[in-house]
C-alpha cells in the first residue's frame, strides 16, 4: 500500500476554464499517474449549496466538471472519482465531528471573519447574510478529508487554515475515542501556475475574465482575441513579461517554443499574429480532449456510470471507517 | 390517510425513570392508539452525542429506552419506531438545511444564549466549551422533523422555539425551491403530568432525584422509601397537597383511590404505610411491563430487529422525500 493519499475536492458551481486546466486539472492528472500515490478526487456538490441556490447551475456544473476531468485523461482505475453526495457517510461524519468541534474554532475561520468584518463596515449585524452552511463549512471539509484518512490535501494559501482545523478536529476525536483519523497535511503548491485572465488579473470566475476550456474553436479564437494588449503597432518591440498573451503562451509552450515567442516579441510580432499563434498552440493541445468532452456531454449516462462506480469504491472505504467511528462513539447494533 | 403526523424524539443518554413513564411514555403510547394519527418515535442518538461522550452510556441507554417503550406496549405496527442514526437521510438533510439557515437564527437559541450568559458571568470567552453540535442542534432537530413532514411535535415549553426555527427553515426552503416541507406545529401539553422526584423537585436525571422505572421490586421499594417526607407521626393528620408521596400516588391512582388516600392522609396515615401502599400501586401497574422489559434486555437481538424494521419503514418515506429535495436543489443523476 502506498503511504500517500491525496484528496482534492472541486466545488460544482462553475464551468471549467483555461485557468482551472493549467492550475489544477493538468497537474493533478499528471500527479495521479504516480503509483506511489493514491488519489481521491470528488465533486463537492454539498459545498456548492453554500454559495449557489440555482439547482440548474449546480447540476450543469457537476456534469461539465466530471466530463472535463474524464476528457482530460483522468484514469479512474487509479483515482477514486466520486460525487460527494453519493457518499452519505460524509454527511453523517460531518454531524459527528460537529460534536467534537469547538465553536470558537469556527469563529476564527478567515472566510467567516471576512464576512463579519464586511458586515460591520457596512453597519450591518455581524452575521448578516451568513448561513450556517458558510459558518460550518470547515467541519464538512474536515469530514471530506478524514472520511478517507487522506494524508495530503493540495490547497491554496487561503485554505491552509481549514486543513489545520481538520487536524485539530481529528486530534480531538482521536484523543477521546481512539486513533481512527489521520491528521492531514496541507500541500501548498508554490509552483502552481496561476494563469492570467482576459484583463491581466488572475483568471477567475469571480473576475468574469475567463476563457472557457471547452468552447468551440470559433469561441476559443474569439475569446483569445479579447485578451487585453497595449497599443504597440506591428514591428514595434513588445515586452513579453508584461503581456498576458505571452503569460498564457508559456503555460502551454515547450521551453523552445517559449524562447521563440520571446524573440518574436522582441522582433515586434503583431498582436493579431501572436494571438493567432496562441490559439493554435492551445487548440492543438486541447482539441482531442474537446472532442472527448463533447461526446461525454452528449452521453451523460456514461459519466453518471463512472461516478457511480467511483462512489462504490469510495464507500468501500468510508462505510468501513464510519462503522469504526460509530462503534467508538456508542452508535452500533444492540 | 390521516392528516396528523406526530413526531417525538428521545435522547439516548439516560435510563427511563418514573417521571418519563408518567410524563411521556404512558401518554404517548395511549395517544398512538388513535387511528387518525400517524406516530413517529425515534431514539435520538445523534443528539445524544452533543452532551455525552461516553460510548457505553449511549449504547446502554439506547437499549434501555427501546426496551422500555416496547415493554410498555408501544405498537410498532402503528408507530414508526426507529433509531435516528439508521436513517442516513437525516444527516444529509441536516447539511442541506444548514445552507438554508441564517446563522443569526442560531444565535437566538435559548440554550446557546444561556451557555453564553453563563460564560460571561464566569469571565470566560462567550463560546467557552460550546461545541458546534450544541450550537447547531436546532438544525438537526429541524431535519428530524421536516424529514418526515411531521405536522405536530409534542414539546415542553423550553422547546417551542426550536419548532419555530424548524418552521422558519422549512419556509425559507419552500420559498426558494418549492413546497416540499410541512411547517410543523408545537404541541405543548399543558396537562402533562410532571412527577415529583425524591426531593420534591421535578423528577429529573439532572437533579439526581429519580426513581428508575424498571429496577427490581426490592430496589423500587427502597427508592420509594427514600421519598422525602416531614416529621409528622402516625396518627397526626398530613397535608396531601404538600406531599411527594401523594403527588406520585395521584399519577398512578384512579379517582376513587386518590380520594381514599386523601382521606387516609387526613386520618393520619403513617408515612411508612403510605409508602408501602404507593409501592403496591406502582408495582401492580408496572410489574407486567417489567417482566417484558427484562426479557427484552436479555434478548437485544429482538430489540435490534424491531429497530431495523422501523428504520426500513422510516426510510421508505425519508428516501423518497430526500430524492425530491435533492432534485429541487440540483443534486441528481446526470
Amino acid at each position: 500500500m502506498s503511504n500517500k493519499r491525496v484528496l482534492t475536492g472541486i466545488t460544482t458551481t462553475g464551468t471549467p476554464h483555461l485557468g482551472n486546466y493549467v492550475g489544477a486539472i493538468r497537474p493533478a492528472i499528471a500527479a495521479s499517474q504516480d503509483d506511489n500515490v493514491e488519489s481521491y478526487l470528488f465533486l463537492a456538490n454539498l459545498h456548492a449549496l453554500i454559495k449557489c441556490s440555482d439547482p440548474a447551475q449546480i447540476h450543469q456544473s457537476t456534469k461539465e466538471i466530471a466530463a472535463t476531468w474524464l476528457a482530460c485523461g483522468l484514469d479512474t482505475s487509479k483515482t477514486v472519482f466520486y460525487r460527494q453526495s453519493d457518499v452519505p457517510e460524509i454527511s453523517e461524519l460531518c454531524w459527528i465531528l460537529n460534536c467534537m468541534t469547538a465553536k470558537g474554532l469556527m469563529n476564527r475561520a478567515h472566510a467567516y471573519k471576512a464576512a463579519v468584518d464586511k458586515n460591520l463596515e457596512d453597519g450591518e449585524d455581524p452575521d448578516f447574510a451568513v448561513t450556517m452552511g458558510l459558518y460550518s463549512y470547515p467541519v464538512l471539509m474536515a469530514a471530506d478529508i478524514l472520511m478517507f484518512n487522506a494524508t495530503h490535501v493540495p490547497v491554496g494559501q487561503d485554505q491552509i487554515q481549514h486543513i489545520e482545523m481538520a487536524r485539530d478536529i481529528a486530534g480531538r476525536f482521536n484523543h477521546h475515542f481512539g486513533q481512527l483519523f489521520t491528521q492531514p497535511e496541507a500541500v501548498v503548491e508554490s509552483h502552481v501556475k496561476v494563469l492570467s485572465g482576459l484583463d491581466g488579473r488572475k483568471m477567475s470566475k469571480s473576475y468574469n475574465n475567463t476563457i472557457p476550456l471547452f468552447s468551440t474553436e470559433k469561441q476559443l479564437k474569439k475569446a483569445i482575441n479579447k485578451i487585453k494588449t497595449n497599443l504597440l503597432e506591428p514591428g514595434e518591440p513588445k515586452d513579453p513579461d508584461d503581456s498576458t498573451v505571452f503569460q498564457i503562451w508559456q503555460a502551454f509552450a515547450s521551453a523552445e517554443q517559449t524562447a521563440e515567442m520571446r524573440q518574436a516579441f522582441a522582433d515586434g510580432i503583431a498582436w493579431g499574429e501572436a494571438k493567432k499563434q496562441l490559439f493554435e498552440l492551445i487548440n492543438t493541445e486541447i482539441a482531442p480532449a474537446r472532442e472527448r468532452y463533447n461526446a461525454l456531454m452528449e452521453d451523460s449516462a456514461q459519466v453518471e456510470a463512472v461516478l457511480q462506480e467511483g462512489a462504490k469504491k469510495a464507500r468501500e472505504y468510508s462505510a468501513d471507517l464510519l462503522a469504526k467511528v460509530r462503534k467508538a462513539i456508542g452508535i452500533y447494533a444492540l
